[in-house]
């Protein structure tokens, strides 16, 4: 069995914030991989608030201080949910800069370690999420170019009653237990991901 | 309630490697405040292998970024183990740099946010946990000096069996399940910690 260090680069939902379990979808992972016997050393940088920008500023300065170049390291990133909020009236992130930013972010990192991306996870509003989905799909040509791995989560959550509902209960974003649940399970079914626990 | 975001700023064990559950003693802490009722970020900067050294170089920058200047952020400390190790017959830090790293880290971080500070747990050797008791007491004086809330946890857990076995069953530095539940189990009981949950 390898012993992998996997760094979990993103925003809240990387976070897991709302999460009673403190373990989020990506403490999630961990737990399930190491029930298959995996040691994994488990870093969590998710950041609440942080836009594509944001995390293009600060992941490798914190990814390079968490795995040694010999070790087995893997990232995962997940973000873009914050880039498309409107600030005084205006995207934090325009649409074109986000691209700009993973597309950077992606082709850096995979020259350090195997890197794999998971897509934002909707909100509640639908004028956000019209954006949102147009934003996570076009992750998907990003990462393609790239040749980085890259789950949709966006359909499938946003058909969930589950996620809607805890999302509505808690704050507007961020669901709970069966939200991180639910998106943990489709990280889960991934091959890039299962490609890992070999 | 208030709605914290903490971060736990230190070596492996806080980063909880070894621990099955993937929460650590940090982790354990933030879901039993999140079942009395709190709301709390969690952020674990802990990193394998960091000395106070390495610690002091990166613990400003990874805990600007995840704690707003106007959030209820709190940051607690937890290192020593790596300072005190050989490397080619030296110890990664000399005893005097360790204080002198550990006074700075403190006075800086109190600055910004309530700070606290726990104590290195206990390693196997005799001959490391020899200079690691010093170590630890030190460090007592060290956060007296600068009227940081400090809990001592080296004596408790050298005399706990459950420690030592699950320690020594695993790698020599680590436990699994039980010792972290100790260890989060010694923080729970603090009355510095419990201030946080009033």
């Amino acid at each position: 069995m390898k012993h992998m260090r996997i760094c979990f680069v993103g925003d809240s939902f990387v976070n897991g914030t709302g999460d009673p379990t403190a373990l989020g979808w990506a403490g999630r992972l961990c737990v399930a991989a190491q029930r298959q016997g995996h040691e994994i050393t488990y870093y969590n940088l998710g950041i609440r608030g942080q836009t594509s920008r944001q995390i293009a500023q600060r992941w490798q300065a914190e990814v390079v201080a968490r795995l040694p170049k010999d070790s087995d390291g893997r990232i995962v990133f997940s973000f873009g949910a914050n880039d498309i909020i409107l600030e005084e009236g205006e995207v934090r992130v325009p649409f074109a800069e986000s691209l700009q930013n993973t597309r950077h972010i992606l082709t850096t990192a995979q020259q350090l370690f195997p890197t794999i991306m998971v897509g934002p996870p909707p909100l509640l509003e639908d004028d956000l999420n019209q954006r949102l989905a147009t934003l996570s799909q076009q992750f998907g040509a990003v990462c393609e170019a790239v040749e980085v791995p890259y789950l949709e989560v966006f359909p499938s959550l946003q058909h969930s009653q589950t996620w809607k509902e805890e999302v509505a209960a808690n704050d507007g974003a961020h669901p709970r237990t069966a939200g991180y649940d639910l998106l943990a399970r489709l990280v889960q079914e991934w091959s890039a991901w299962q490609s890992w626990l070999v």
